[in-house]
């Protein structure tokens, strides 16, 4: 049986769960696993609260039991575990490769800690290779992807069948194909800079911790600094 | 009979219409002028296309017979005449009390010239005794609320009768009351930095001319470079 790194990525992080934490739960075929795991625990008796960044999330937690709270119930979480499309040694990530990049951008900057675990395929010298997601606004979208070009990527609108993708937020996303990113925090800054742009996948001094699983078994942990 | 300044001004700006151009019609009462001249001009062979930020705008447009044009079919425009809710010496410019800065940003930001029209009751030494429009996602406002408040202000959000109002978007505003903006661009920065902030009302090195109207009858013009 070969071993699920995902899994064992997502398993370790849920070590870091406390009795009495506010904890957000991130989306995708790893936090998933995370979720699974923190079920487990409550049903033998943790005490958590959680805050779901999709409804799948949502729906996989009340199912396990897990005690879900609103946003407007409380003013900031402990603990966020969430997947990533791509991160370096710095801590540095794409996300939103599902769509939901602002959602889980806004729960990962309302907590003290961001666990990020993936499986060692996510993780790169240099980001880039994985097409940044930028949401944008539906009304001129076409001079909102033109300014995405003129930072050097190739954008593309994401489809869902035969009509555009839309977000949760009725946005559309642009997938941008930068294949090396030389600076994330420059490329941050530009892209908070165009008007019609919503949010963009780069998350960046946001995880204060990565948990990635490798094939053969083992776990690598990179730490760095709380943001908040 | 008193003189109407708004008109003033805005007629004033028209002037700077010319054959051939590309041109963006703000929205709001002093932009109203503007369009109104516009027509006119357009009436006796001025030949223009358009490009309206708000369906108000465009409506009255179309009746005054000004030829009008989808974003996706220009990829810029030449020059836009629009109104301002506050602008100081440096054309800083605060805009949304009417609540389409998003669009009014996007048309003005693909424009090679903006033209600010204004009554002298505008222009300040200082930007921040109006309330700066912040259009925010609904997701998790809240804690976005709380995060425009940490830099110095009092935000609300804006209502619509019993509910809150909604932008053409599908976001909220959020009135930011700074009574003072000591650094507009600062702010700008530290503004965008915010996820689940769409955009801000500041228009910071965007109008490259104000035309303002006073009440003794004059006209002050305040000139500034291009931004493109």
């Amino acid at each position: 049986m070969s071993v699920n790194v995902k899994q064992l990525a997502a398993e370790k992080a849920v070590e870091y769960v406390q009795d009495g934490m506010k904890v957000g739960l991130g989306t995708g075929s790893t936090a998933y696993w995370a979720i699974r795991k923190l079920g487990e625990r409550v049903q033998q008796g943790l005490k958590i609260t959680a805050v779901a960044t999709s409804q799948a999330s949502e729906d996989q937690a009340r199912e396990l039991g897990i005690p879900l709270v609103a946003f407007g119930d409380i003013d900031s979480l402990d603990l966020t575990i969430d997947g990533a499309d791509e991160l370096d040694g710095e801590l540095q990530l794409i996300k939103g490769g599902g769509g939901a990049l602002l959602r889980e951008k806004i729960v990962a900057m309302g907590s003290t800690r961001m666990i990020v675990v993936a499986d060692e395929s996510k993780a790169v010298q240099t980001l880039g290779k994985f097409p940044l997601p930028v949401e944008i606004v539906p009304f001129a979208w076409e001079w909102t992807v033109a300014k995405l070009a003129k930072l050097g990527c190739k954008p593309e609108l994401r489809r869902s069948g035969d009509e555009l993708y839309k977000t949760d937020n009725g946005n559309y996303i642009a997938d941008c194909r930068f294949e090396v990113i030389a600076s994330a925090p420059e490329l941050a800054l530009s892209l908070q800079g165009i008007s019609g742009v919503v949010d963009h996948g780069l998350f960046i001094g946001i995880a204060s911790m990565a948990i990635i699983g490798k094939n053969d078994g083992s776990i690598e942990i990179i730490e760095g600094e709380t943001h908040l």
